[in-house]
């Protein structure tokens, strides 16, 4: 029996890129949680995962910053495969308890519940914490009323579900990037190519005779993305999503000449997107 | 004698916002921090104070979305000052410690200073936690060996300094604003004026098309961020920096150009940017 190859993800365990990770690996990949988005990046660059699954944007909280710059800035990998994740949060407590008087989790996780814990929790206690599995630890072992956080950590940690579903938006959806260490070149229905494109700062005007490239070819962008350089303040990096595959003629040209019009590009690979169903 | 108006900033006491507000506030102002932007913005919103300093984007780090996004969705504030402030992290110890075990700091603070943290204390493990505040707190009690604050921080919970500047970019630079209720319409050298643009996300090109406006006028854009519209996932709203005011004629045009081309635009108001040397 051969070794079976390794899946990195962002853990501890119960998070959301658990879920994720489980769904794509089935029963194929031995799953391997590391404590930051950067470790299980890193975890690839250096040979140690075949791939990670790590967060990539969020339709309420926009991009995830730390994986944006790993790849603008420090490591050479590509996306293989884009899943689109429901996020569900669920409400968690160690004892049957209606009215916790402490909340903790996320401050991501607690942003997007704002609405519902002024309803239904006014008085209690909003608690940042550094992850949502440091809420059900705490919670589990006493320290704190209640945890919000996903189906998964609420059962891993043995708590109990006080309400669910409670995300104020519920089109809450979060893409989740499967990296690998060569570029992938998919094709077909559902594909996507992202680049990474540095300008000219000095130069203004430059971003869109960029967007021109893609204009005048009827190439459809479905996102654009600034970064800080991390030159000095004011230059930026653009993260450019392109619907389709760059094997298509006027993606491919469209893709040349931006890249004549950048100091910089890097072309993170044609992918397919996955759109899992709300549960 | 009249009381002092009231300046908010985000607390808890010793952030940078705090060191901000004390350079903007001289002693004509009383402070009051909040225990987050959030607050801090609302309280003006809400006549509790009368203006805020809040962290508005890092020259590292990109935006500071919950700003950025309780400006576009929520909160009818405006930008009166624009403050560029040099981030200097030092390493702080309860005790005279030269080999710290653990280092305790907010996620970005510990990230700012990885290669320096990896070259000088790669055995040392770091322990992400909410705030600067909160890491220079539970190092005075005793819950760990150092932390990474501002001086204005190490000075307050009575720590003793081990190594001064420990930050990666020597540029590392974040701009604060100071926000109120009403717009504001400067003029002058070295004034910026603010948009925000929710264009229809059905029609690709779009942004293109609304580049043209500035591109076409020669008006310098100095920044493009996008973030989530929060309708549904791959809509965006832009923010828009437009170097000059709002009285120039020709930005004047571009802008009520641009209006016409949004589904929504909101004018943040034209003010001065103040750049703070390195101290």
């Amino acid at each position: 029996m051969t070794q079976k190859r390794c899946m990195a993800y962002l853990g501890p365990e119960g998070t959301y890129s658990e879920e994720v990770a489980r769904f794509l690996a089935k029963d194929e990949w031995r799953l391997q949680g590391f404590p930051s988005i950067e470790d299980a990046m890193w975890a690839v660059a250096q040979g140690e995962a075949d791939c990670c699954v790590v967060p990539f944007e969020n339709s309420w909280e926009g991009s995830v910053n730390v994986t944006l710059d790993l790849l603008v800035h420090e490591l050479d990998l590509f996306i293989q495969q884009d899943v689109r994740w429901p996020i569900r949060h669920d409400l968690w407590v160690a004892q049957a308890c209606e009215k916790p008087n402490s909340i903790l989790s996320h401050p991501q996780a607690l942003a997007q519940c704002r609405a519902f814990l002024g309803r239904r929790y006014p008085q209690a206690a909003r608690i940042p914490v550094v992850s949502t599995a440091e809420a059900a630890r705490r919670v589990a072992s006493g320290d704190g009323d209640a945890a919000i956080g996903s189906s998964l950590l609420g059962e891993l940690y043995g708590l109990k579900l006080l309400e669910r579903g409670i995300q104020d938006d519920e089109g809450n959806c979060t893409r989740f990037v499967l990296l690998v260490k060569e570029p992938v070149s998919c094709r077909g229905e559902s594909v996507q190519t992202s680049l990474i494109c540095r300008i000219d700062g000095e130069k203004p005007g430059r971003l869109y005779e960029l967007l021109a490239e893609f204009a005048k070819r009827e190439v459809n962008l479905t996102r654009i993305e600034s970064r800080p350089a991390r030159t000095k303040m004011g230059e930026y990096v653009f993260l450019m999503d392109v619907d389709g595959d760059a094997a298509q003629p006027k993606i491919a040209e469209a893709i040349k000449a931006v890249q004549g019009r950048c100091v910089w590009m890097k072309n993170l690979g044609s992918y397919s997107v996955h759109y899992e169903a709300n549960q």
